[in-house]
């Protein structure tokens, strides 16, 4: 058996020497009567002349026997000469009290050990900071080798490290001053990423709620957003960063701000710096109901760039009111080449070939339920599941979700019923047209504070009375001029089906590039023509330059079959869309206008008329 | 009567304690012969054991009575048992001696005391940061409880406060570390809110300056300048950022920079940091010549999410050759829900309707003046009146956007007269022409180190010279190229009214997406053809797809109310416009141009022809 | 003769005093012995009261002897009145070490002396910064006079200084507490900036590199890239910011990354900050193949903006795969004005007119070349005399923009077996592709990290391989989407040449606002019809509403002399355009599209068609 060599791992002191053993060290100056050597950042050790055996300059290693350890604390040393390979080294660790990052703050001034999953590291022009996790909290514990030199190279993203060092206040901020950083392998690293495992699962475990109303369609996502909540959660508790990507329409800002109510609360209550919200978290209204390849590019090409020049983890993306149809596909492709965990809310009918690309999938046709319970509904458990605490303040959204989106399900009553006495229906309906109205001018941008005086989450019920009422006064006065404009042009039609087609030109015979848009518009016309044909079929092409969207009542359609079948029939004519059975858009080459309207009219007359 | 048991308040020394008084106190800490009190922050005295009545623990409440202050300042206590409810509490409060902010250089290292206003909390990470504003000046304050916890939550924006605490220097600027903050209440209040208040309002008061020029419409608009100056002036001393949102054509910039050069050196001249004027001014350039519901939504959401973040004030809008017509009612009506200060100097026909969301407009038309006196002229009286400093360097500006926007009236000449032998009239012209092709391509950036190139008020005449030949070069060989393709395809036709009509198609038959836009290019179409047609009457129609710019020279047009006929003469035309008498645009949907063209020629025929 | 009376410059000391000289110095303060007289910041003396001869206050200037210089420092003084004119003032220059600021960290603590250049003054809010050049390297030096207060007022840019202070470490990054600064003038200043510019020429020089590939082409313009990578590798080395400007295809990309990545590994290599390549460099790609007056106005805008703000160097701009045509000049005029530095690598047919605004341009037509040696062969090579480190990295890029431009010059060959065994030609054609449908969708944003993995050039070879088939499949798909919509609109027609024409409508019988963009479709379409007709001459007109886009095989074109003649005889049809002889495009007037498209194929029957 060889003999054993010692070295004093970072954090020893001169208790952890055991008189009699050998230790490699260091040399680290001369002096008259002897040379000294260095065991460890903190101990050195005299080697008197009398016990050299070779000769050496400082910084060499050198391997020295501890004759005795003074009750001074002085060490006196003899030099070794063992031939190498003859003798196997072995790290003294220092029999070490982990301090857990929670409890930093009650050793300021003192040196700490902690255990913890590296999350995010930063090369400043000064030092290295390494953001920790452990499994208590997250904390930056900053080293630091030369002015902007990448200090212990060998730790990467996601490694488990052992930290010793100094727990210091900077700029009134909790933080290590790293001494020495260790690299867990093998079964201690396990041991302690299943610690810290076990805990972040534990802490990001959402807590036991129950759904706002009674609902079996709700009841059976229940796991799922569950399930949803906690990559949430576990997100924030880890330092990942977060984008919600929201359709920008009322349901869908709905959906976005309860999660972002509940997650901007719930890194405060975790110790978050306050203003941290605004980089761990980013709500990004999208005009399409899916992820689009454009909006995905930039959102690669920000955290691609932030995670070189912070360190900073790739984010998890989180889409709601969006990303549950085959549209978002290219879009998953790409998120799948890099790697950001993706996670979707939507009442969109989804299609199951996306669900490969996804950590976690909330949609009520899974479970047998539609589009009726919307995305709003949904967020706003999630919400809950999330941070409980923000109940109250969102408790209204799904009701104004459910009528911004006309939804015919059940729970929308529920919901409402929720909230009596505090909002009727038609304020609901008031907040969700504002906040269409609003989105129409903020374009893509959140709109923060805005939105959340709308939804009367700012504490400011005067403020936001007053803000909805001006935003219904002026959007009902652009529908209502856009109308006057609109119905004087409106050709209709009686199809042989007996239904009434009724054709509007959203762009030769409407105001454009202001609200009411073309979708808008046409839905408008629709309402109306409905209401004046009242028991009978009807259906409303608002029409574009090479676009058209349907609308439809009593008559049985099914858009996304006509679609299909008219891409089919009409090669080169670029035909492309989709959507609901009776609600749903097309898209064609301008040039082929004229043929995909008659076209389309020839399949709607196909479709049977329904009782009213 | 009831007892009086005093309370030690922040700052107080042992020179304020009376011996014989009770106090209320906190109990620090035992030691072996007895329990030390501490009266406040600053202050202990010394309970011995042979004086202790009841058993407490630390940090608990105790009512003691000073039995002797001894010489060397220690403090012997005597505890009082004392039912609560029999006794009042009264605060003690220093004898103090204020510190003027603008005194603070001169105390470093030294205890202050301040009494001032609230203009910004900023939560930070560390400590919470009060920028706080005296009569003498502003400076922050930094408190600290606990990382980024806010430091006397019940201070507020807006309230006022005595501060104690340290004058430093921090990062070499000065700053308080608060060592006690008190919300000042009602009389107390007032009085000190007052005194700020009445030198604020000297301070803020312009300097006592004449027009640059004799004109009895400046002379009547003064008073409402100096009032307008007023509130500029008091914005900056107050720490309340301002957005100047101007229309972008050379009068708007002349009127806007003119502003923004006082103001910079305004805010210099009052001690704040050199790089405050990129935070706390902002000059946007808009498109139209009114605030758009799109532009004051982007100003309202970022100002909230200022406000929210950083704790800064909502700011002020100044609107500059903007702001006066109905059209920027929409817009009014949400700075009013939100409540920044917004202030209008504007040339356009104003409506009266506006007037009640101001807190100041300054408009020719209000005192029988009328378009002639420009913005750009109106924006450097303002300027002078904010810092006259300024004068020397912006005294060329309003011929500058005279000649710009063609005016007519004799303050032009004056204003011309003023700058002999400095600029010509042709140099002011280039100059003009220069900014509006360099705001073209300029979006609606500021382009502010060009712009005041351009303006020659870089103090680098050479670079000036270089730059304005450069532009109006460019500019003239694009209105060249531009006129060579419209030229050839202009109709023309005699109106019954026997005024000559012309039809140029500025969508159709001009190069599109560059300079000169339409209305530009329909302006120099009219241009040419009066100069061919110089004795009779010529209306010029420049025509797109769904809007039409018109010009005339003698005929006896009204615009406005043409618009307005053929709005109700046309339902569904969706016709909306306006401008001047002579000089218009309308609106329309493209569904309908053919009509509305006819109908206008036909409207415009009915207008007189004057003599020329 | 005049007397002397020395002045103790800074950082004197009391061995730079020579009894029996007169010094005039400074009033510091009053005792009852008598006055002590200041000689500079940092030596003073004592005048005792019976050497004084006139009645001073504190501040005043005095001329005093020194009597005697005591061993312990003591500086005895006698006071001389001498009248102003009589004498003459000579500076004492401390006999001073210069150190370098390479050299600074050994020197942490001590006092320093440094001649360098100033390259950069920012104030902060603090002490104002100058960031400083010697001939070995650059650092900051920080000045404080009062807070916000420009230290130095009489230091400019470009100055040559002597600078006394403490080498310190401020943030873990060397920076000089400055204690004095001068101005050097004439000779001195002559004699540090030759050796600062000599040191600089020769950092500066490329290293003895030979081109990738035999090339007679390459070796031609070998001096002039050469002198194109030194202007570079000095804008490193004295801190003057990068903008590479570049056009946004395959071709433009390789270029402007391979340089890109040489300059970013050589301000690491020079010790630059991690973070600071992204303030020092910035690529931007541009739309069109030239630099278009939009990009330079916005460029301008933030350079002079960067320059009064942060002090910083007006920027070096590198155009790439752009830059040397006639239609840049209008932006290099507005250059011109305000004087960055602009350099050329590009393989577009230069226009000899633009030289003179460039400081060097490299341009294979300049030595008998053409385009085929394309701008990513230049910036590779380019790339490697900047920096040869980076070589390996970078290597396989002149093959992937030979393909992506359809190079047919022979270096494309041998670029292409340099790397053999590493990448095929299809694969390089892949990256291509898919750097040209990333771009499309990364709009005007760098992309720089999804760029450089499908460039494989960060380190990541799956990830790599997985994105660049996912973009080709995408891109692919889209194509043939395209195609399939477009192919069966094309109208074709026998021209009395003997070619076939095809006419190809892009706008209203193709996909718009996606990829393939109608350029690129009409490429599309050409390739597809070259394939058919096989062995008969093709022109392919890809039709918009106001452009063209032409394509031929098989016929003698000359374009840009086509698009001349119909200018001239078509007036008011707002033509322009141009391009090679054979592929190029063509605008005009909406309104004339049909006259354009009938005189364009009058002219292309005019071409003789070629035998194939």
């Amino acid at each position: 058996m060889k003999d054993i060599v010692y070295r004093l791992g970072p954090g020893c002191e001169v208790d952890d020497i055991v008189e009699g053993n050998m230790y490699i060290g260091k040399v680290q100056g001369f002096a008259t009567f002897g040379t000294f050597v260095q065991l460890n950042d903190k101990t050195k050790g005299l080697l008197h002349k009398s016990n050299v055996l070779t000769e050496k300059q400082e910084h060499d290693s050198i391997i020295v026997l501890v004759n005795q350890v003074r009750p001074n604390g002085n060490i006196d040393l003899r030099e070794i000469v063992i031939p190498e390979g003859s003798y196997e080294t072995q790290l003294v660790t220092k029999k070490i009290t982990l301090t857990k990052l929670s409890d930093l703050i009650s050793k300021i001034g003192r040196n700490v050990t902690i255990e913890a999953d590296v999350v995010q590291i930063k090369q400043t022009s000064g030092p290295t900071i390494f953001t920790i996790c452990d499994d208590s909290g997250v904390e930056d514990a900053a080293a630091f080798t030369e002015a902007g030199v990448r200090s212990y190279p060998e730790v990467n993203l996601g490694d488990i490290v052992r930290v010793f060092g100094e727990a210091t206040r900077r700029n009134n901020q909790m933080q290590i001053e790293v001494s020495g950083m260790q690299v867990l392998k093998g079964e201690e690293a396990d041991n302690v990423r299943g610690r810290i495992n076990r805990a972040l699962e534990a802490r990001a475990e959402p807590p036991e709620v129950t759904p706002l109303v009674k609902s079996d369609v709700i009841d059976a996502l229940w796991p799922e957003m569950r399930k949803l909540a906690k990559i949430v959660r576990r997100a924030v508790l880890t330092q990942q960063p977060i984008i919600i990507r929201h359709h920008a329409d009322a349901d869908g800002i709905c959906a976005a701000v309860s999660v972002e109510t509940a997650v901007t609360q719930f890194i405060r209550d975790n110790g978050g710096d306050p203003d941290q919200d605004n980089f761990l978290l980013r709500r990004s209204p999208s005009k399409a109901p899916f992820y689009e390849i454009e909006d995905v590019t930039r959102d690669l090409d920000m955290m691609l760039k932030d995670n070189v020049r912070f360190g900073q983890k790739l984010p998890l993306i989180l889409l709601m009111d969006n990303g549950s149809t085959e549209e978002d596909m290219p879009s998953y492709k790409m998120t799948e080449v890099y790697g950001p965990d993706v996670i979707v809310a939507d009442h969109h009918h989804p299609d199951d070939t996306i669900d490969k690309y996804l950590l976690s999938h909330v949609n009520p046709y899974h479970v047998g339920g539609d589009f009726g319970v919307t995305a709003g509904m949904l967020g706003t458990e999630i919400a809950r599941l999330i941070n409980p605490a923000v109940e109250s303040r969102i408790v209204h959204f799904p009701a104004v979700a459910g009528v911004a989106d006309r939804s015919e399900a059940p729970e929308l009553d529920s919901y409402l019923a929720l909230i009596e006495g505090k909002y009727t229906r038609d304020e609901c309906k008031d907040m969700a047209l504002s906040l269409d109205y609003e989105q129409y001018w903020l374009r893509f941008n959140d709109g923060r504070e805005i939105v959340k005086d709308i939804l009367n989450i700012n504490n400011a019920p005067e403020r936001h009375a007053k803000l909805v009422h001006l935003l219904v006064t002026e959007a009902n006065a652009a529908i209502e001029d856009q109308m006057n404009t609109m119905m004087p042009h409106i050709h209709d039609q009686k199809l042989t089906s007996g239904a009434n087609l009724f054709l509007a030109d959203v762009e030769m015979f409407a105001h454009r590039f202001t609200f009411p848009p073309p979708g808008k518009s046409s839905g408008e016309v629709h309402d109306i023509l409905c209401k004046k044909y009242v028991n009978e079929p009807v259906v409303t092409l608002g029409l574009g330059p090479d676009f058209a969207v349907i609308r439809s009542r009593g008559v049985r359609m099914n858009i996304p079959q006509m679609v299909r079948s008219m891409r089919d029939e009409m090669p080169g004519a670029g035909i492309s869309g989709g959507g609901h059975l009776v609600v749903g858009s097309i898209k064609f080459v301008e040039g082929m206008r004229a043929q995909v309207i008659e076209k389309m009219i020839e399949k709607i007359s196909e479709f049977p008329v329904t009782s009213l």
